[in-house]
């Protein structure tokens, strides 16, 4: 096997159809990756998100890291192991956790420090220390830790924030210089908004040799065109021949913007954070299936889905589950939502190799577009 | 197909294995039912309890009257089309929530009037609206409406409340004259705590044609040596040639002093329940997954039980699940729960068969007294 090994099978303008090696496994490209914070998929068993097609999961260094503990996790054979999850897995650096969710951080050029958001304690990372907790959880894939800076940051800090960035993911490279090894090792761009930053990024990130590269930074609040601009900036600054990863994205159509601007690789809390929220993804537009026009509907929740929940269960069980709060109601919709993500790469590989992507993206436009009711 | 007919099929003591043919096919007995409040059991899917092997599943009434509503469930084609359950379904008469969680309720001769414990809407239930509701939802089993009186209450309050259990027992039977009918009816003996009132229910039920008879009342508060003098009391005062249910009872070894008292019936939310508060049930005994002492056990939750949890996940990983309150955990363990129950009874029957029975009841009083944790 020939770990790493990243194959383009074909393109259809700047979108690609490609194949990743990693340790557990080929990962087919376009891929979706369901988030698994906390060493599980909220709701979902392993053997579910395999029913579903899931080829790779995310977890989040930074819950796993103080919740059981990577040390734990590391004596129980790795997060495969512990877990029952035997397909590859992509952890994040925990660096945009630690921005966004734990207390009192403090940023110095060694890494950063931060207090626990489960019970205060302190703890630091600096990019030798995510790399190592990384391998401690055996990720197929890890990530350098970056720093992510939030959409009011001004051009002065993001502009210190690369170089710290740059510094950083060269540390990591070097903490675990093995390319093509056991665990892959990815950079990150940032450069907030600052097209000159992403430029200076890009380069920078892309002179060391990792085994793939991302672009962090983006959805964290700014408009939707200013996104769409950072993203059509960045993405064909990184190599062609290596997978590119848009970090924390998004609703199917920005998945499909992803795809049309030449990213392979995508990772979003939005579908399974959604399906706990009973806001569903379907064929015909978004449902949100507490609506009381569900109420006696005896349709599958997407008559075009053969997922375990549209083959079974109709939109009035769903919203009488949803409304009544069980605990069922969670993994019926997370398994739909996962679903509709996993087709929607699914159509889009088949959309590229058949030199038709574009159509494919203006037809989910249509269904996406002026109205959110299916 | 003979419906309601009760098959005998040995005995060892007063223990009875049996078989009760249902619309939805045949029972074996004894029997435990899980619990499946409002159209689900609690985290899990109908396959999920296809796979654990439940024969037949409790359904509330008052529950699913107020929501989503009889009759709603029954423009779906009844509770097993509306919630995919296709084994049959057992459903109380609503009389034990209206007395526990419901409001400001006003018994009469008639009926019960009360308010909603979800919106605080004023209902009344009457024997012949308890059948009603029960044939909305198609159950394979319904209860007459009886009332169930508290620990506290006295023997005058006691009688009269046996005379109205027995004129509503009679009034059910009316508003269902149909004997082994597609919807089997089942009278309850009440009498709270006193000898004579229990003879006399038992007398007075036992005298209208039900297709089962059971012991309601027990197992509200009272010491367990009481619960124990009842059931002895009542249980060979039901006839013989009919299933007998022992209602919301209860631990294991309960059940087992049910089966020695001529039991064949049981149901009761403390496997459902305790998998979600993390206290479960194995064959070395009572196991509170959060313990400390779990945090690094690579062991499965029971290693002689095969059921989905303990083939696939460890002790370490289920302690994770629950500490980390990951909607997984709830899943998981409810699955092991119900599965070990499911394993009692199905050695009980083995046992009675076997003429050993009182040697298995003696095996699971060591497994769970003593010591709580495995």
């Amino acid at each position: 096997m020939d770990i790493g090994r990243f194959t383009l099978l074909c393109a259809d303008g700047s979108a690609r159809r490609g194949e990743l090696q990693t340790a557990r496994g080929t990962i087919q490209t376009p891929v979706f990756m369901p988030v698994g914070t906390a060493g599980t998929v909220k709701s979902l068993s392993p053997h579910d998100l395999e029913d579903i097609g899931a080829e790779i999961i995310l977890g989040n260094t930074y819950h796993l890291y103080l919740r059981p503990g990577d040390e734990l996790i590391a004596r129980r054979g790795g997060l495969h192991r512990f877990s029952g999850w035997k397909r590859p897995v992509l952890t994040d650096s925990g660096g945009y956790q630690v921005f966004s969710l734990s207390e009192l951080r403090q940023i110095t050029e060694d890494g950063v420090a931060f207090r626990s958001h489960l019970d205060g304690s302190k703890h630091f990372f600096s990019p030798e220390k995510a790399v190592a907790i990384q391998r401690n959880l055996d990720a197929d894939i890890m990530m350098v830790l970056d720093e992510c800076v939030s959409y009011e940051a001004d051009q002065a800090y993001t502009e210190r924030s690369v170089e710290r960035t740059t510094s950083w993911a060269w540390r990591s490279r070097q903490a675990y210089p093995e390319r093509s090894g056991e665990n892959l090792l990815f950079g990150i761009v940032q450069g907030g908004f600052f097209k000159d930053l992403r430029r200076r990024s890009a380069e920078e990130i892309c002179s060391i040799p990792f085994d793939g590269y991302a672009i962090g930074g983006l959805s964290v609040g700014e408009p939707k065109e200013m996104m769409r601009e950072m993203l059509l900036l960045t993405a064909p600054l990184l190599p062609i021949e290596a997978p590119r990863y848009l970090m924390g994205v998004g609703k199917p159509l920005d998945i499909l913007e992803g795809i049309g601007a030449g990213i392979d690789m995508f990772d979003c809390v939005l579908p399974t954070r959604n399906a706990r929220n009973g806001t569903l993804y379907t064929s015909t537009g978004q449902v949100n299936i507490k609506n009381e026009r569900y109420k006696e509907d005896d349709a599958p929740l997407d008559p075009r889905c053969s997922c375990y929940t549209c083959s079974n269960f109709s939109r009035a069980y769903l919203r009488h589950l949803y409304t009544a709060r069980e605990l069922l109601a969670y993994r019926l919709n997370t398994i739909h939502n996962l679903s509709f993500y996993q087709g929607l790469v699914q159509e889009a590989r088949k959309s590229i190799e058949q030199q038709r992507f574009s159509l494919l993206t203006e037809y989910y436009r249509s269904v996406f577009s002026g109205h959110d009711e299916a």
